[in-house]
């Protein structure tokens, strides 16, 4: 079928992005033909710029405009504390919360055997020399998924058996029921972590 | 929060989009973090071309990128046939179907006075003066919705109340069961329209 080329390659261009397929792909490209110019430019000009005008901190490997990065430079955080997560985006959502004031380290994925991802695949030995620096507790914030648990468990037995983690406490995110869910829908598994991880009231 | 500059950028231009929601707007954006700048670019520069390089055909109203579109001008087409439609993205699923071979014409939406768009925002003038070219049905294909009903039906008054109409059957698309649907779980309106638009078996 005969489509307009200018058309095409952006229903193509979206199409490539995760969870949008061919009709949505198509539905965004005709509602862009109706906004003004400049928002296509300020679109266009933030794509080519997302990572050119980025990069990731040396200490902690999130994504930034500044090396070391705003959270590893401020002043303000709490240097006792690092707090593994699996993606940059987890940390945008932490940050939301509010509630924690320590430093991150971004691994950039998980381990995963399946996809041939190994430990060296990943930012994990590059922990090990941030935790000379004072760091008292190491909280483990990557994914309660399959994947998420074995690389918790890795990273905790390769800290533990370095001499880097003297007097370190390795924590892991608490598990169990999310605010607002209901006890007859929970699935097994997490009313378990549940009843392992109460706690005095 | 702070977040970097070029990162919220970019997630602000998606959840410009129709459909898409803060979270789904991060979870792209921190996407295209790791594909490659190739990738960025080209997708970059499909968003700055899509309207300056493509133009409306002065004919049909098609969103093409010569001017008459490559419907009108080619010479396959069925010249006697015009299908009115509300948008662009109507033609390119009708032509998916490949069971129409005449020529269109879009109106670029829809009689909506709830949001003042009245007859003159419109093509509907537009589509007179194609009448006298030796077209003999009008095939009205705007959406079976409110607004699309309304439309169709001024836009059919229209006509016939015009010299150029003479001899010109319009017609509207049919209306009834879609295939694959369930009788029982079929709306009243839809089966009183597939009754009333029953054919000889």
């Amino acid at each position: 079928m005969k489509i307009a080329k200018p058309i095409q390659n952006l229903i193509e261009a979206f199409e490539k992005l995760p969870g949008i397929g061919p009709k949505t792909a198509q539905r965004l490209t005709f509602y862009l033909l109706h906004v003004p110019q400049t928002q296509l430019d300020e679109f266009s000009q933030s794509l080519s710029k997302l990572k050119t005008e980025t990069k990731t901190c040396s200490l902690c490997f999130n994504i930034s405009q500044n090396d070391p990065c705003f959270i590893c430079s401020s002043p303000q955080r709490d240097k006792t504390k690092i707090c593994v997560v699996e993606q940059p985006l987890d940390i945008l959502t932490l940050e939301r919360g509010g509630f924690y004031k320590g430093l991150y380290h971004v691994l950039h994925g998980v381990i995963n055997p399946l996809e041939n991802i190994g430990p060296e695949h990943l930012h994990i030995y590059d922990l090990l020399p941030r935790l000379n620096n004072g760091v008292k507790e190491l909280i483990i914030a990557t994914n309660p998924t399959m994947e998420g648990e074995a690389t918790a468990m890795y990273l905790s037995r390769q800290i533990k058996s370095k001499p880097e983690s003297n007097g370190l406490i390795i924590t892991r995110i608490g598990r169990g029921l999310p605010t607002g869910a209901d006890i007859e829908y929970a699935d097994e598994l997490t009313l378990n972590k549940a009843f392992e991880g109460r706690v005095n009231f």
